[in-house]
């Protein structure tokens, strides 16, 4: 099994879901900067062109960093993450998604569109970037009375939803054109967050 | 088990979702038009704003259409939408992301931006929607390709990938702001979805 990575937030994702189960493999790392994640051989690997992708030993490719978290968990199902009941499941599924869809997929428009990171192969619309900056601030809202009253995103145990919040926090406080207010309860579950060895997983 | 719903791909994603499993229930119609799903109750029920919602008897509410899905697979299990073992949940999990966030997450912010359909409350930026709808075409490509090989979006058995990708590509055909190429392989997989008795689930 290969990993093949380059330094994003999806990556360490990834890295910290590996991390948690105790899982290590070979890896290979892509340079997006040159666009080595949109080559042909790459595409025909992983035609979604994101990175992280994980290649099986037979060949089989699986892209998107929840799908290869998806399949880590079941291969090595503990410590489980992604649910074990069909409540559970679908409690952590919609705190993971409100932490992608609300927060880090808007982090990520604000960074492609406000820096233009991506401008040798996408348009971007600054004005849009702007709007996506406010939306990710805003969320947060969101997750602070969450975590009035819950240990972490989904309830009481760490799962992929938290992953994805401290992934994209981090993210957002390193490219600083999103506002991250301080705000009580997100800093709390931060603090006990970021004392799992996992969090410096690469 | 009440669902909260109203007239949108989202909520079509869950319609089809549970006929294919046979499983009925109360609906409240909600009206987003007005905004009731930002109202303070039903924020308060599910903070993520986003309709369908799903209610349990005990009252526990299940935001985000995927998350409502996880919910209805893990009580009742077949037929199986969402994988059953870890390379097939992963692999139905790439494409339904792929189907999400490279179609159907486009043609929502195409409607949304150049239509200014919820301009009473986001910002709608025009040039950032005809982006949208630009990236939602392009995309079908990879779609095409991927079912010029396989029955399905996700391989050899229908899942939520294909819930997910004939729901969006039905409401891009009805707002009329996203370019739709005729392509034979998807023009065959959609001619052969449309013949499920669950297309027509309301």
């Amino acid at each position: 099994m290969k990993l093949y990575q380059s330094p994003s937030p999806n990556a360490r994702r990834v890295h910290i879901f590996m991390a948690e189960k105790g899982i290590d493999c070979e890896r290979i790392n892509i340079d997006i900067r040159s666009g080595e994640n949109i080559s042909a051989p790459y595409l025909a690997k992983n035609p979604g062109g994101g990175v992280p992708m994980l290649e099986l030993d037979d060949g089989t490719c699986i892209g998107e960093s929840v799908a290869i978290c998806r399949y880590l968990e079941g291969i090595h199902p503990e410590p489980n993450l992604l649910g074990s009941t069909a409540l559970s499941s679908a409690q952590i599924e919609m705190w993971q998604r409100r932490a992608e869809q609300k927060f880090f997929f808007e982090v990520a428009g604000a960074f492609r569109n406000i820096t233009g990171f991506f401008k040798d192969r996408e348009t971007c619309v600054k004005e849009w970037g702007q709007v996506c900056a406010k939306k990710a601030t805003a969320s947060l809202a969101m997750f602070e009375k969450q975590l009035a009253s819950h240990s972490y995103l989904a309830g009481d145990t760490f799962s992929i939803a938290d992953i994805t919040l401290v992934a994209a926090l981090d993210f957002a406080k390193q490219i600083k054109v999103v506002e991250i207010p301080k705000l009580d309860h997100i800093e709390r579950w931060y603090g006990e967050v970021n004392e799992r060895p996992s969090m410096s997983a690469t």
